[in-house]
């Protein structure tokens, strides 16, 4: 089959990044990993794909759909296909809960880990819906118990990696399904799947709006009067110490009571690990569709930009490889959707993508059969860690300085005859447009001090 | 299906890096990444996924059955499969010929980019072959020309990351294919068909020994006297000098000679960057299996472990996007396999995988209820760029430090009730089993001066 130009577009739901987009990219994820490991966090490699039995074991609700397999394509022979046991992950949480279930005897607990990397799931594509994503992600596993102060954690991680990556203020909130599961049955529903139904509509509730919402609570069995004030204590706006009487004024159930007293621990911890009080807030209207949290869950948006969704959400599990191993293993964890979040970024111009060089440095070659001066400048200007290109085509100086202009450099190092002369070099600022000449031994020393 | 203990364990050829592993391939990465970035490549990030017909105009001998496509599973209807045309990709190479041909209006060349991903392959799983495994690329690509000096920027780059990764001394062997073929020529060969299988038994010198490959030179037309008289001349050790102007006093024929100058010059261009002089050699057995490669040629080796194989290869290209574009786009490039080199390194002691902490300090919790004190510490260690864990469980400090020195930590935090009240803390040296009360103001500061 001829290869036309559609073609060689990346599949629907694949996104491709570029250099300008894969080094925000890089910075991105130099700033999670950062972050992630200075809180002790390990990563762990586990591959692409998994057998189809362990991710049916775990997938939920749509997912069940879309999960891909594989298959050998090109074999003369269909029976030699030996991959149709093989299917790709469609989350980093099931091969943790395999890989933890597999090395329980080993592991040191509480085991906590990172890892990034491609997710795939067979969407049909459209905005903010990809089939290839990155994920970032902690969690913090327990052998049979796991304190509830590691809930804490999470939120301090996740605040530490927005503070670092500064683009506006964000606000990690901080629900409890035990908490919101007793104001449920203050309400007056009692069997499980009706509260799993109305967790799911509150969980819609910016999106589908208050009238919506109070429909879909009532369909599920509530009163009208009592969907609406439920919403109202949802949804209403008091600080975290507010929230935290209003509910400890409350005597509704066990559970809810024993939710109140975990979400009280949690936001003390998060205090002692010195989470500014901008950065955080109780927010009891955060359900998250997955069934499996059963206390703590977290969603994260930026301040000024709710229409970006929750960049970090999790919660904590009560057990975590159930179906996979005997023993119960709790855990606490938060995901960041990084492609989601990156291309977002990029859209809104939060996080410019506009350089496609790392190297802030590129050493022209002004006048040729001279290539060993050039390369000795970029030996040089490399040894001090500086990054630096050479361009080593025979093109007019112009063209040269054009060419470094488009892809972003700052500098570009310049020399003709009488600087190789006079073991001197010229230094041009590409954004000022201004040049200056300096010793040869202090070419690295120069650059430096007009990088910031 | 009920889960096994079996089933826990990942698929067969696809690796699994537990964090002892996985801390060692940051390592890893980060020197390769540093050592890409240094020489100016910027990072590309196409899908794992592309479509089979692009994978197939580039697939060559083996690998056109060992490509893996997707299926949907658990459709109800086989129809609504819409992933019939999405395959893994099989390496880094195809992508990025995919990209540059449908980018090449509005790159900028030459177009320089470093990948770093996983690929995958319908290998049968056996010692060293993996079905899916990460590589790590660096390309130049030229709009219509690209001088040979960018072949020399392949050896500094491969010379200068395998420097910083210290683990012995390694030579870079540089071979070039119009040398070679010039040489077959003149052994008398002339059809391409059996050139090419020539070629590909001088590939295989090294594992199939003299008198195999004597015998298969000589099926493909060659005399005895003069295969013998070949393969002297490509495995007799010298200088590179010395096989330089041996080269240079043969006269054989125009592409040969024209060759012969390219590697002169790619061996100048190596001494401009300050390659030394015993990171590489030239070495005319090198043919590379891939047809696609049409001057020079490159393989690495660790001089003291050659078991070990080639770590870094690669070449020259005259036409990159054949096939996908008319417009001629010469390249070169180098490629590390690094899940095999990874693993290998592992597995020979070379490179250590016994920690598995990215952080070196624990916070231990001595004193329950004052969690407070040993967040607060973390705080201070992490603010000051340090990674810390804290252990928030409640364990008697005897097995918070047997942990500790499992997981491979430097040093335990310890404080107890005499430490809250004197403002101090105690700083312990988890090899050397020694500690230190230091103030509290200065913990921070006395970690640094005990880590290296």
């Amino acid at each position: 089959m001829p290869i036309t130009k559609r073609m060689l577009i990346s599949p629907s739901g694949f996104p491709e990044l570029g250099p300008q987009e894969a080094i925000a990219l890089r910075h991105l994820l130099g700033i999670i990993i950062k972050n992630y490991e200075l809180a002790g966090y390990a990563p762990l490699e586990t591959p692409l794909v998994e057998r189809p039995d362990i991710l049916f074991a775990k997938a939920e609700g749509e997912i069940t759909q879309q999960v891909y397999g594989l298959r050998r394509l090109n074999l003369e022979n269909e029976s030699d296909d030996d991959s149709k046991d093989l299917a790709l992950r469609f989350d980093l949480t099931v091969p943790l809960a395999r890989y933890v279930a597999a090395n329980r005897g080993t592991l040191q607990f509480p085991f906590r880990r990172y890892a990034i990397g491609p997710v795939f799931r067979g969407e049909r594509p459209k905005d903010g819906r990809y089939r290839q994503f990155t994920q970032a992600d902690i969690d913090v596993i327990g052998d049979s118990t796991l304190s509830v102060e590691h809930d804490a954690e999470m939120v301090s991680v996740i605040a530490s990696v927005f503070t670092e990556l500064a683009i506006g203020d964000f606000t990690v909130r901080i629900g409890h399904r035990k908490v919101l599961q007793g104001l449920l049955r203050w309400a007056g529903l009692t069997d499980e799947a009706a509260i799993k139904t109305a967790l799911r509509a509150i969980d819609r509730v910016e999106k589908e709006g208050r009238h919506q919402i109070i429909a879909s609570l009532a369909s599920t069995g509530i009163e009208e009067s009592k969907a609406v004030d439920l919403l109202d204590f949802l949804t209403q706006r008091r600080t975290t110490d507010e929230t935290l009487s209003l509910l400890q004024s409350r005597d509704l159930d066990p559970l809810f009571n024993e939710g109140v007293g975990e979400l009280e621990t949690v936001v003390k911890t998060v205090r002692m690990l010195k989470v500014p009080e901008a950065r955080f807030t109780i927010d009891l209207g955060i359900a998250r569709g997955l069934d499996y949290y059963t206390g703590t869950v977290y969603e994260t948006r930026f301040d000024a930009h709710p229409d970006l969704g929750s960049i970090a959400s999790g919660g904590r599990y009560e057990n975590l490889a159930g179906t996979f191993c005997e023993q119960s293993l709790p855990g606490v964890g938060i995901s960041i959707g990084v492609t989601r979040l990156l291309l977002r970024l990029i859209k809104t111009g939060l996080l410019p993508a506009t350089v496609s060089t790392v190297a802030p440095v590129l050493v022209t070659s002004a006048v040729a059969g001279n290539l060993d001066k050039y390369l000795d400048y970029a030996v040089r200007i490399r040894s001090s860690g500086t990054p630096a290109e050479v361009f080593m085509q025979e093109r007019p100086l112009g063209k040269q300085l054009q060419h470094a202009n488009r892809r972003g450099f700052k500098i570009a190092v310049i020399a003709f005859e009488e600087d190789f002369a006079g073991d001197t070099v010229m230094l041009r600022d590409l954004a000022k447009g201004e040049q200056v000449r300096v010793p040869l031994a202090e070419l690295a020393a120069e650059i430096r001090k007009m990088l910031p």
